[in-house]
């Protein structure tokens, strides 16, 4: 500190012009004796000074105030009292809570001498402090004297507490029995989803940041640890080789889960969930003013529960309807009779099941989604997921034979196998391989939002082609889905006014999107898979083997299914928005990747000229500020550069 | 015919300025009387034209030498006959056989009034013709009166009789015993390899034009069709369904394939080969001559045999030598271990039998290609191609148990066992997994080369690090590689010379390509990879599945596997050319993937500025050639512009 040398200080303090974890205005600190010993200086341990003479707490409090009003912020002044006098350092932009960040932003607005701009507002809260009050957090004193399991990837943010259970079964039943669940998997598929509805919190012990059960519980909000490798999972209990002994963990008991750290701890832990639901929405409502219509913020939502969760939140629309994700659970019958008929009676039975199911899902979205864009994108399976294992029913076969339909499936399932499915019959090649199956969602789309337009509603649907390498692909398809617009028109004999784009996910579509943009209204980045290819990663298998090591040894300095990589994948992106412009300039360009929730991806797509984000509908109030700020700073550069 | 009106023909034919199946000069042909039946004009048919009046077949001649005095090249001119006058059409450039080409080309240099330069004679002679040339062909006149069993993609030039084996120790011992022999399976695998070297052709019922079968067939010249579908596999036996039924082809029965074609055909066809080597050797000195050093034609070799092969076929070096390939057959036990190894003393014992094997297999490489640079890539395995299969362990698991060893095997397979292994642990990320594995190989390149040089030889190596994403990997092996080599001086303290380089073959690491260019000696562009990653196609799934019906369909205009993608990879390759140059204008840049050996894709890489391509032996006189006619096109192009 620095000190004048004439008088001898009497002791020192901090103070704080709000406070750090509620963010409410006055000052609070801590004033010390010099011969103090350790003094505790956590958030929990702040006074409001009424310890010191009230004329020296009005002293104190001119400097902050000074301090508050030079910083244009919530500030924290150290100081030293000697001879009755304060002496005080510059005041510091203080740590804090999401729940203070959002209560100082707005306060600070509010103040008659520092009157924040809303631009100037925005920039006070991070992406960090809306995650903390979107939510819960783990809330104890002593974390570190807790057991802890494992630390895994932290997936999906937020700390979750409960039971564990190690079967979509046994969650689904102690759900229903009222208990609170944690999903304990080695990893999840497509038949666990419901059961990570109900849970909770998921941990998974393979997979990494981009795994099934990341992206679902991201699209979900459930807090989610994933590739907590240390864990071993038997039928009904996980165990742990610690340094004492083996631990082992049985179905029912409980255990925490932290997924912003990734910790997994026996026992419940303490967690806790501010209000600040009135502030957060003053904050974003300012966002979105600054934001305008100078970038769009989309939700990727495959459900009616999805879009009006992603509605609350703020989104503009849906980005991505994953058409797949409708057809899990129960539904999953049906699309295998779709993909194993062999007779065409037997197909059109199978896809008619298929489209009343779609047209209902399309109607709720609509209804949902009312005036806003819903973009489907057509079926987008990986087909091994929607067949049964082949492993799977080779080892039925061997331990106790096969029944008819077992038989019938396993040859699907051998037909169908693929080295590589990542790069195999995806999308728009399983599309052009069973046309009848894009056809039928395309009739199913329209059909819907005739009858919703029929009610009184404003459908406005968009369709977008998967996994697209080529101009000609797009074509063909685009002629099959022009077809049955132009084939079912309503009463009025008008057809459907639908846009028809191409998602931008392979590299190739990149490097050629000013060919492809010739024939698309729209395109719509897929960073998740073009990161795969970029990169030759694929996610499940690199997240959880080599990741870890990279990150360590710096050879990667982020995650890139975390953070876009802007010299790699970001180059494409950026070339391929310029080229497509070049010629189309109107064409409207959205990116639905996970990347389009995460800050310093989206400030990315702000500067190569996106035209909309669309991300998970939790991550919507965080695209939406995120956005803000990147509009704010590009502002203030632009000011300086003149 | 443009024939005056003031007379009637009284015949019409045609003649060649040398007889197009060989060559020879002289002129051959037909005349046939206007009132002939249909007459065979095909070459076998041709004749002297001795049948017609010695005076005529003069005038003949003399329009035949003037055709070809203006054309410079072989003609076929068409002619007729009246009131005893000899009228021709001009002459045309005609269709030739690869011999007749070859010979053509000298005899018209050799030609006093005519006299071609090299270069223009080296022009006369195509790829296809010299394909011709280097590989039996069919040579039936009835061939479409044969049975054909099926049609599958011709994946490796030329034409095989054997008889039908259908595993690899069968044709091994059908081999022994003296028969020639086709081996036939479903998909081959490292473990077929020695079968697949003595067979005389390869036929698989799965898998595309990169699949295992195809390349390691283009590597040893051996023809193969690969993914004839139609055919269905017993142990011992194939069938097909035909027309008639079912017909079934057992162990042993003599079948014949066309790699050109992929035609598959029930008993033995006649081939023939011609011998022209005198006239190929020529020619592709003139070849040489036009290219010197302009652009350099290497050959992708791993074995002694290969390295010869490529070394009599004219290769300027190895570009390729994929080290994991010499740990096939009985050597698969050593990698294993070391894959498995968990204590320190067990992994070394593992790395030091490989060490012995490898240090063998670089000398006799080093000795063969004595004084030419030999590519050495680090490690790259599909890690489950050195694994045993995680299915068929557990189905053995099922049905009998397993030993200690298939235990051990079973947890590293699972352990391994990757969703996408193309995109998985290969290449520079299993090395810095395993670093102990780069650093053996290392270490054995070093000794081979000392030990080669002190037996007098001239050593040339250069170590490529494969699967490279950025600068940090090869900044990291690259420190393990030169410590290896400051450590390991020869008596008299001096250290090996050795490029160290970067293959490029994820997307990225070609968008990157300036950045890597900073840490590396020299490029290989490995454009199998690239292909695969910028479209997001698995070699294996997409060829025999979705391949065919894109081609049908034109939505695409050639097999990305075969010719180079100039619109999106090569936009890649050009641009990452670029780049690289644009830091380091002398960095060596090659291409090693299969494209190395395409007419239209060499074309390609000279336009970019690629200093040397590395294709399979087999396909070293093809590169030779067409490096040639690219260099001699720009030349014309570039005088044209003037």
């Amino acid at each position: 500190m620095a000190l004048g040398s004439m008088a001898e200080p009497t002791g020192t303090g901090v103070a704080y012009s709000h406070h750090p974890a509620s963010g409410e205005r006055g000052i609070c600190g801590r004033f010390c004796l010099p011969a103090a010993p350790n003094v505790d200086t956590s958030w929990n341990a702040l006074n409001d000074l009424a310890d010191l003479p009230p004329a020296l707490v009005a002293q104190v409090q001119q400097r902050v105030d000074e301090a508050e009003l030079a910083a244009r912020d919530m500030v924290c002044v150290s100081y030293s009292i000697r001879d009755g006098q304060v002496v005080a350092e510059a005041g510091q932009a203080a740590e804090r809570s999401g729940r203070a960040a959002l209560r100082v932003a707005i306060d600070l607005t509010e103040h008659s001498e520092i009157a924040l701009s809303k631009q100037e507002a925005v920039l006070l809260v991070s992406a960090g402090h809306l995650e903390q009050v979107l939510h819960p957090q783990f809330d104890e004193p002593d974390l570190d004297q807790r057991q802890v399991l494992a630390s895994g990837l932290g997936a999906s943010p937020g700390a979750a507490v409960g039971g564990a259970y190690f079967s979509a079964n046994a969650a689904m039943d102690a759900y229903d029995q009222g208990e609170d669940v944690i999903l304990v998997r080695q990893e999840t598929s497509p038949q666990d989803v419901p059961a990570m509805t109900i849970a909770e919190g998921i941990l998974t012990t393979r997979g990494g940041l981009s795994s099934h059960a990341a992206i679902v519980a991201r699209g979900s909000g459930t807090p989610a640890v994933c590739g907590a490798e240390p864990l071993t999972l038997g039928e009904d209990w996980m165990e742990v080789t610690l340094k004492d002994g083996v631990l082992r963990i049985v179905e029912g008991e409980i255990i925490s889960i932290d997924g912003d750290s990734g910790l997994v701890l026996a026992g419940p832990v303490e967690t806790s969930e501010g209000d600040s639901s009135a502030d957060m929405d003053t904050i974003l409502g300012w966002a979105d003013e600054v934001r305008g219509d100078k970038i769009g913020v989309r939700a990727n939502a495959d459900t009616v529960v999805d879009a009006r969760q992603a509605r609350d939140f703020g989104a503009e629309g849906i980005g991505l309807c994953r058409t797949e994700h409708q057809f899990l659970g129960e539904r999953l019958g049906l699309i295998q009779a779709a993909i194993l008929a062999t007779e065409a009676e037997e197909e059109s039975l199978a896809l008619e099941q298929l489209a009343n199911v779609q047209r209902a899902d399309f109607q709720e979205l609509f209804q949902a989604m009312d005036g806003l864009p819903i973009t489907v994108r057509l079926l987008d399976p990986p087909l091994h997921e929607f067949l049964p294992s082949l492993t799977e029913l080779l080892l039925k076969q061997a331990k106790i034979g096969l029944t008819e339909s077992d038989e019938r499936l396993l040859k699907a399932a051998q037909r169908w196998h693929e080295q590589n499915p990542m790069l195999g019959t995806r999308g728009v090649r399983l599309g052009i391989l069973l046309p009848q199956l894009f056809r039928m969602q395309v009739r199913a789309l329209i059909e819907a939002a005739q009858q919703h337009r029929a009610a009184g509603g404003r459908p406005v649907a968009e369709i977008m082609i998967p996994l697209i390498v080529n101009r000609a692909e797009l074509d063909l398809v685009r002629g099959w889905i022009e077809q049955e617009l132009d084939q079912m028109t309503d009463h009025e004999g008008q057809s459907l006014d639908v846009k028809i784009g191409s998602m931008i996910e392979t590299p190739r579509a990149a490097l050629c999107s000013s060919d492809i943009a010739g024939g698309a209204d729209f395109f719509s980045f897929g960073t998740n898979d073009l990161t795969q290819m970029t990169f030759g990663f694929s996610r499940d298998d690199v997240e959880t083997r080599i990741m870890g090591e990279y990150l360590e040894r710096s050879l990667l300095q982020a995650n890139p299914f975390e953070t876009l990589d802007r010299d790699g994948v970001g180059r494409l992106v950026a070339s391929a928005v310029k080229d497509a412009r070049s010629v189309k300039p109107d064409i409207k360009i959205g990116v639905c990747g996970e990347h389009a929730g995460d800050p310093a991806s989206i400030e990315f797509f702000w500067e190569v000229g996106v035209d909309y984000v669309s991300c998970s509908p939790y991550r919507v109030p965080i695209a939406r500020l995120v956005t803000a700020h990147a509009i704010v700073r590009t502002n203030n550069a632009t000011k300086q550069g003149h």
